[in-house]
């Protein structure tokens, strides 16, 4: 077999996106010990790079080596003990993953669900988490299953004022929405590289509140043969992973490097590149670039004549739900532009599937060149498809965004 | 913040070592979406590639997206449920997590324990498995800590024979020693891409044999939101882990593509071309030049006057532990190793700590100059500690070592 020789494409679906080619050659950069004290120094940048992104003071923030997957239940089976409840707000296929892993994690899971398309008022969780009385309220912010953005503002408030934690799941929204973790009362929060950031799959950044960490560190530790990871002994039931449990984690990313896992460096290369690209343009400016991408594909999109999906007060700044239009194969419509373009939009889950394609605008393809080649690429597309795209409608309608932006 | 820029390095620890530039290039190569055709394409030929290497033909050999401690505990978690025996032979460090992670699994540990340096006699492990009855005996191949590598030819039939299935960890072996996976009766085993494999760390090669692959999918599965798993009812406790479930990952490796975590890509590119290169070299050839180098790397010491440390029928030939001589300060030479040349070699744990260096020559770094660049280097940093290292002793052992070589 040859060397891997990937096909050119355009990823503008909800997720992963094209990399940033500067994170990609971050991740070829020589490996080093791992204790090498330039290994410890990248670390410890690392962890202040990440501060930025999550705009946090907290301490405890790192990365867990895997996917995002990986990240939500390293949060999850850290938090939660066998026996504890869990209240998740459902308002997405996402939502249903967090009450699985909290399920797996031997919590009592509940939930409470709204339509797909719509995102919960505060007083609807606040009335839950009266009734549930959770140790953690595990929530998604941005479900890409239905572009949906969850109000979180109010949430930690409310779920301090009943003795519970705040678990966030950011995979989809960190760096191109706002998500101030300390401001909004986050406890935990995990997300991944490849969605806003621009990179791949494969790093899943943590941060955790003073609270959250108090909460694991009660946690017993089983001792690892030949390890030992806390001074006082503490009394909560065994994390029930050794490689997610973020006690040990956090003890190898802090000063007392304690070992545990064998880093993966070419991941830490490129979360740290991720996170100096997204603080060297500001995270504000990310945000607000992927405000105003997001903007003009929504434009662009209707000027195609198309029709949008779900709450447009709440949905993402990255991701549009386009409703598929009668007569037109969806399916048919993504392979000629994957086969004639080299672009992928997305297809979609559950209830929304046949109904809606994805499309991103997010990381490194939050640009207008991006933009403007989808929308050019859809309109010929959809016309060969039999439905009647106005020639030039997409592309002029993201200009006028592009023009009115600020 | 600038960009990422190591050090150079040449690692001739226990691992990680240096990525071959080939598979740090591969890494480099652009992403394509989750279930482009080339995406999936790419996921089967690494799974035939993978089959290669572990010297197998079990349809259930992939990658999980993690560390190599991710691969161990998925296969813990996904055998073992909660109250299942367990019996793990301890030679080392690393038989203690494998004990640790089955216990975090819930399973009812037993250990049997040999002295450091040593391994374990087959009759010792069978009394072992005769009293315990376990449903998985689970062990180390080759433990870095120790240098030592478990004979595990009679191991599977042992473990049939009392209806238990054999788990292997052969993170540290793989590629650079023998590892014939059917052969033995080997039921699960996983590695990791940063010892003799040339990679970095972060993905986990599994392989898993139609009997573990029963095992597994007699785990109940829990429905997450919108998937389904299987089309016939099992029986089993469900697995604690969605991330680690292995149920869930064959189905999203196998012709179903059932979605499950977004794939590391860039990670799946650098375990592709750690096997690919494996695969062109040759699997004997590969191991028989990890054989070759190994032997030199020990010649080389002992030509500078230093004892090595365990059995020497039963060494792995990828890494060597070096009694560190009296009088000489064990860390000063390592720094000053890394210091002056760049070279990084191994500290040790638990009662080899101050005892033993450990030296490696494996993946990309099993090479003749970097046997010998080692060799002249500690040479140079003995006699600067005090120690009477003959001058080219260590080289000149090493050229007659590979003189001699097959």
């Amino acid at each position: 077999m040859t060397q891997v020789h990937p096909p050119a494409r355009l990823l503008m679906g909800p997720g992963p996106v094209d990399a940033d080619p500067r994170v990609l050659r971050a991740m070829a950069a020589p490996l080093v010990g791992q204790f090498d004290p330039f290994m410890t120094g990248t670390m410890t940048e690392t962890m202040a790079l990440w501060r930025t992104v999550w705009d946090t003071t907290n301490e405890q923030t790192f990365l867990v080596d895997g996917t995002s997957r990986a990240g939500i239940e390293a949060a999850l089976v850290s938090l939660l003990e066998p026996g504890d409840r869990v209240l998740v707000p459902v308002f997405g296929r996402f939502g249903h993953l967090l009450a699985e892993i909290g399920a797996r994690a031997g919590a009592e899971v509940h939930t409470i669900e709204t339509e797909w398309g719509t995102v919960f008022d505060p007083g609807q969780v606040e009335d839950a988490v009266r009734r549930v009385r959770p140790r953690v309220v595990a929530v998604v912010h941005g479900d890409t299953s239905t572009t949906m953005a969850q109000p979180l503002a109010d949430l930690g408030r409310i779920a301090h004022e009943h003795d519970a934690l705040l678990y966030v799941d950011a995979t989809a929204t960190l760096g191109g929405n706002p998500f101030p973790t300390d401001t909004w009362g986050v406890d935990a929060a995990t997300a991944g590289l490849q969605k806003c950031l621009g990179g791949p799959s494969g790093s899943a950044p943590v941060t955790l509140s003073p609270a959250a960490v108090a909460a694991i560190g009660r946690r017993t530790q089983i001792e690892a043969g030949l390890r030992t990871a806390h001074d006082v002994p503490p009394a909560g039931a065994p994390i029930r992973s050794n490689y997610l449990d973020l006690a040990q984690i956090m003890e190898y990313w802090g000063p007392r490097r304690l070992n545990h896992h064998t880093e993966a460096t070419s991941m830490l290369y490129a979360a740290r590149e991720c996170a100096r690209l997204l603080a060297d343009e500001g995270v504000d400016a990310a945000v607000a670039r992927h405000a105003r991408h997001g903007a003009a594909m929504l434009a662009g999109v209707r000027g195609l004549g198309l029709e949008v999906f779900g709450d447009p007060a709440h949905t993402m700044h990255n991701v549009v739900a386009v409703r598929i239009p009668a007569g037109v194969d969806g399916d048919a419509v993504r392979g000629t532009l994957l086969d004639d373009f080299g672009i992928e939009i997305g297809t979609s889950f559950g209830p929304l599937h046949g109904v809606v394609w994805r499309i991103g605008t997010m990381g490194y393809n939050a640009r207008r060149d991006a933009v403007l080649t989808t929308l050019a690429a859809l309109e010929h597309v959809l016309r060969r498809a039999g439905h009647p795209a106005p020639a030039g409608g997409g592309t002029d309608a993201a200009l006028a965004s592009y023009a009115e932006a600020p």
